[in-house]
Order: structure tokens, then C-alpha cells, then sequence
């Protein structure tokens, strides 16, 4: 190691208990913030003590966020550089190429990975990074520079869309760093064929996170009927076409996402299986019911109703509501998956107004399983509770 | 329907809030019980009506179980006759058909399949019923009979072995009912061969709720040294081995469980990549760590330590020190595999203590995957928080 000296972060007298038995955080109120400490610049590479100014860890300072302390590593004065970015990013590389085939896969997912606040999704040679925390925005070029290091990827894009950036006081822009980008990208996945369009932003980019989920449905759906609500680029009805559905058909409400899905059919040859639908997703399965539609198997992957305490309430209503309203569109013995991504909403309350809203549609159901994210998207011990996402796949009488 | 009349129980009038909300059961407390329904046999087919007599639904009751009445159709005096069960089973049979390409499965998970107390394990030709409810076993033969009529098994084995039997006051046996079993079955799953001994009771059977599991660890395993302790028939072993690994040590206290184990490696071929160990686990963990033992995979899938509310303490300790003598012996970047099969751990405290575990044996980890039982073990929407089986899937530094 070199002799590094980073600034000192001291913590009070009973901070810190979380942080020493694992925890990757240090709250601000755990914190002796001083003129000297609060004048460090957001993303400033520091050295964490104890009470007694015992050096314990190096890692990112940010005087004006709740979370004031990410530990990058448990040892203090160590170099948080190119080298050290390598190694961490290899370790993260090493898990996605033991388990996928192919080269699809979210590659970093923040602190599980050891890299607070760091996402980085790769899409064959290309690979897109959202920093969002201080100190990862101030290192992107080295970020970017061990990725393509460790990858072999020639294009990089910095996404700066991520909402927790706006936390962290950092601005939204997307830039391509290294290489280039000409429309959309091919991305297979669980047999199906995707169209990721990594510039357009989180509307039109492609989530990782659901693989496990879409590949369950997939046993699913042998010559089913199949409806696809929140569809976005088409993630669940894609794979449902590729398990041997019959027809799997696209509500969203956004007209280059549904573009984008149909693009996806196309490129699988399937296009005459698929049919979209544009609208608004409660408006959309109301007037299904009152049509008469019904399908084998229904999937609901809508945004965080509940993604913070304040929604919590409100978010959990519009879940049960978007069970109910499913439910009454699915075939007797049919099947019906609710997703839910809301940090807020736990898998027991979830689960509670899932069940609830199933119930209220005049439908009985069993529980067949329970998905959450891949294992692209690791969880840190010390923030398991972080889990977000939830599948619930419900049998219907 | 038939005009047929079950005798009358009575809910008080607060009783039964859960149960008009979907719950499955009805406690004793909950019942106006006096002379007349306290004589009434256990498993006795009653009809359960409101506070204000109107009839609600029809069930199974039992005098003297906390659990008095366990729903059967959610319509009074519904006839319980084979060709009821001749439905439950076949709706059953659809899902598992589905799901599966061999006939090897759970074919009916009690409450969630909508019979109360009965379990039903299909192994190819044969199938076992456990009927751990008074109901039940009054019922045996109408129930062989569904299941033969559903299935087309010819040989059917009562295993009377169920802890929950005990609760309902049913005596222990095992007896074949119909047809005839010589020796082992062979069963396929995830590419493995087991054996299964389906007269030899709990401890040489098989369990099928690991399956997922089983196949998730299958994908770590390329080339790696694997170690299955608590191996039972060899569960996890043996599907690392047909996963690839390199070589597995089953690790078990039961003579016969290990002779089952390596009759299925060699059925598979695979004998020579495949050792046993018999031993205590926590003692041979212990020696194995002291011999410099390390392994690229280690499971470990102990029986319930926590079995019920008042073995908890005791039981997340036993977790905590399984989970720091098996991540000693976990080489450096191999992954660790946790299991807890006991209802009164919950995955919050189990991973609790897990973490806590292999954070004591020095070790960093992430949490890349967390299984429960497969879909052939569904959930009641009822008894959701009974989800039994948890499986962490850690990689260690």
C-alpha cells in the first residue's frame, strides 16, 4: 500500500454500532461534523474513526446527505484508484460470467458489490454506468477506464438519469464516455430478443433485474393467452413468446416503449403473436373486462407505487387495486403474477393487498412462488432488508 | 349438489374474523363448543355456520385440536365423497403436470391445495400420502382411490411418520395400500439420480421442496470441490455433480441416508467423484476446518432447528454457529449455501444470524440469491408468513 493520508471522519461517542457489525452506512447524525469536515467537498475519499480517532475504514464523505459515510473498504488511508476499481470490478465480473452465457447481465450493483451507489448494466460491448453517488461521479473516467479494463467493452455510457443522484445534489445528463452508440441494441435474454435503447433513458432502457421472474412465467405460458401490463419494452410478454405462448399482447403507457416491444417481436419473428396496447394501464384492464377479455395468464410489472414511507399507504391501495382489476382477466385456472418494485412495500404487505384485491375479485388463490431480483443484482447483508423486488405468481381458481 | 345435512358448529360471535378474510382455519376458541360438538368424532364432516346460524361453509372438525375446524369448500353442507376428491386432486395433478416433465413432485402441499393436513409425494408408478389430519385418515382409501383414479399410479403407501399427526392423535404407521414396492426408487430431478426408500420412513425418503434450490446451487458448482453436510439421500451433492463440480462430500450422521447417497452417485456414474463422511455435523465441520479442508461450494441444509416458537433462541444460535464453522471452510470468492426448513426462524432472523455467523468466522459476504421451496409446495394466501423453507446463497470474500 502507499502511504495515503485521506481527511479524518470521526465518530461520536455511540455512532457507528450498525457500521461495526456490518452495515455499509454512517448516518451524518452518527458524525462529529465539524467547520473542517462540513467545508469537504461531496464525493471527498476519507478516512473513518472511532471516538477515540482509532482510524477504522476509508471511504465517501458528502457533509450535506443523510447517508454522510459509504465505506469502499474496511482498512483506513487505503487507495481508492484505478487499481482498486479494477480489483472490485473483476471480483463483480468473476459472479456474472460464472452464471450467464452471455454477456447481458447488470454488472455492479452498488454496495452489494462493494461500490456504494455505483449501477452499472452491461449490454454486450457496451455497458452503462449510473454513478449515483458523489464520489463515483468524480471517478467516473477511472470507473469507466476499469470497466473496459476488466470487460473488453469498446463503448461506455454514463446514465445520469438515476433518481438518487438528485439526493446526492448531482445533475441528470447522459453523455457517451468512450466508443459509440448508433439506435438500439439487440439484448437476449431467456430466449426472447429485447431492443434496448440506452440513450432514451430509463423509459426505453432495459431492466436486468426481472430474468428469474420473466423465466418462471415462461413455464407458464405454453400456448397460453397471454397479457402483459406495464409492459415497458415488452419484458414479461417477450419471454412468454418465447416459452411457447400462443399471443401475449402489451399495455403500456408509453408509445417508444411499446414500439420498441413490437421491434423485439419483429426481431424474434413473432411479430404476429404480439399485439400492443396503448393507455393507461387501469383504465386499460377495466375496459378488457368489460370487453370480455380473458387470458391464460396475466402479469402486472408496474412502477414503485410505494417508493419511499410518505407512498406507502397510497401505493399498497394502488396495488390491490391493480390485483383486482387483473384478476377478473384471468381464465379459470389461469395464472396471475404481481410484481411489485416499491422499497416501501415489504413481501407481507404486498402480499396482503395482492391476496386481498384477488379476493375481492371473487377469485381463490394459491401462492405457486415467490421471485425477487437475479443474482446480477446481489444484496448487502447489512441492508438486506433493501430487497425490492417482489413476484408473486398466484393460481386462480 | 346432493341434499345431504353435516352437523352444525357453531362460531361465536366474534369468531371467525380471519377465516370470512380467507384463512383456511378456525380455532377452538373462536367455536361455541358444548356437549353436543365435543362429542362429535375427530375428523367429523361438519358445516359451520355464522353467530346468527346462518351456514357458511363445510369442513373437517376436531374436538380436542386448537385448530378446530380446517375449511374444506367455502359452501355448507358440500358433499366430502371421492368425487370431490377426485376434483382437489385433479386440479392439483394440472399444476404439477404443467409444471414438471417427469412424474416425480409434491402432488398435493395440504392447505394450499385445498385438503387440510394431507400431503401426497409422487414418485413415478408410486405416491405417498401422509394424513396428518384426523379427516384424512378416516378418508384413506377414497383418497388412494382419487389419487389412482387422477394419476394412474398403481402402488400407494400410507406413511403414517408426520409430526403433525401426534396433534391430531393418529398413531404412527407406514402400510402399503395398494399395489406393491420392492427396495429403492430411483428419482430423477435436476439431472441427479436419488434413492429413495419409501418404506424406510422420514430419514431414507426423499424431499422434494429443495428442487429449485438444488438447481440454483447446480449453477455454481463448475469444477469446484463441493460440500454437502446434512446431506440426507444427498440432495445437494448429487445435483452438483450433475451440475459438473469437480468432485462432492456428502456429510451426514445417518448410515443408511449416506448408503442411499452413494447408491445414487453410483447410479449416475459418478462414484468415483463422490465421498461420504458420517458424522455429527457441527463435529465434523470442526475436524474438517482444523485439517485445512476447503471447499470452492459448501451447503448446508440442517433439519429444523427451530421447529416451533419455544426452540427459537436455541435454534438461531444453532443456525449462527453452522453458518461460522461451514464459512471456514469456504475457499476464498466460493460461495456458501444456508438453509433453514423451521417455521419459527423467519428469513429475517435466519439471515440474521447467518450473516452474523459468517461475519465471526472473518469472512465479508454477499447474498446472490434467496430460495424457498418449489412450486409443487405452494402457499395458502392464508398462511402466507408458513413459508418454512428459506435458502441463502452467499459468495464469500
Amino acid at each position: 500500500m502507499t502511504d495515503i493520508t485521506h481527511p479524518r471522519l470521526r465518530l461520536r461517542p455511540k455512532g457507528g454500532s450498525r457500521f461495526r457489525t456490518g452495515a455499509p452506512w454512517v448516518y451524518s447524525d452518527e458524525l462529529v461534523l465539524d467547520r473542517r469536515t462540513r467545508a469537504l467537498p461531496a464525493g471527498t475519499i476519507v478516512t473513518l474513526e472511532d471516538a477515540e480517532r482509532q482510524p477504522m475504514a476509508t471511504g465517501a464523505f458528502h457533509p450535506t446527505s443523510k447517508i454522510a459515510f459509504r465505506v469502499l473498504e474496511r482498512m483506513p488511508d487505503h487507495a481508492i484508484d484505478r487499481a482498486w476499481l479494477h480489483a472490485k470490478i473483476a471480483h463483480a465480473h468473476a459472479l456474472r460470467d460464472h452464471l450467464f452465457d452471455a454477456p447481458f447481465y447488470r454488472l455492479i450493483h452498488a454496495e452489494a458489490d462493494g461500490l456504494p451507489g455505483v449501477i452499472i448494466d452491461r449490454f454486450g460491448d457496451a455497458v452503462a454506468i449510473q454513478p449515483n453517488a458523489a464520489w463515483a461521479d468524480l471517478l467516473i473516467e477511472d470507473i469507466a477506464a476499469a470497466v473496459m479494463a476488466v470487460t473488453g467493452v469498446s463503448t461506455v455510457i454514463k446514465n445520469g438519469t438515476g433518481r438518487a443522484r438528485a439526493l446526492d445534489g448531482l445533475p441528470e445528463e447522459t453523455t457517451v464516455l468512450q466508443g459509440a452508440l448508433d439506435g438500439v441494441v439487440d439484448v437476449p435474454m431467456n430466449g426472447a430478443i429485447y431492443q434496448a435503447d440506452l440513450l432514451g433513458g430509463q423509459k426505453t432502457g432495459l431492466y436486468y433485474d426481472q430474468r428469474p421472474n420473466h423465466a418462471f412465467a415462461a413455464r407458464l405460458v405454453r400456448d397460453a393467452r397471454v397479457l402483459d401490463v406495464f409492459s415497458h419494452v415488452g419484458g414479461f410478454g417477450l419471454a412468454a413468446l418465447a416459452g411457447g405462448a400462443a399471443h401475449a399482447t402489451a399495455v403500456d403507457g408509453s408509445a417508444p416503449a411499446l414500439a420498441l416491444a413490437e421491434a423485439g417481436a419483429a426481431k424474434m419473428g413473432m411479430a404476429d403473436k404480439f399485439a400492443t396496447r396503448k393507455g393507461d394501464a387501469f383504465d386499460t384492464m377495466t375496459a378488457m373486462a368489460g370487453e370480455g377479455a380473458r387470458f391464460e395468464v396475466v402479469i402486472c410489472d408496474p412502477p414503485a407505487f410505494a417508493p419511499n414511507k410518505a407512498a406507502a399507504e397510497a401505493g399498497l391501495r394502488a396495488y390491490e387495486r391493480v390485483a383486482r382489476l387483473a384478476a377478473k382477466l384471468v381464465a379459470p385456472g389461469g395464472y396471475l403474477v404481481l410484481c411489485s418494485c416499491s422499497h416501501a412495500a415489504d413481501l407481507a404487505r404486498f402480499r396482503q393487498v395482492s391476496t386481498k384485491g384477488v379476493h375481492r375479485a371473487g377469485r381463490a388463490a394459491q401462492i405457486i412462488h415467490t421471485g425477487e431480483a437475479g443474482p446480477d443484482h446481489p444484496v448487502h447483508p447489512g441492508l438486506a432488508e433493501s430487497a425490492y423486488l417482489k413476484a408473486l405468481f398466484l393460481r386462480l381458481d
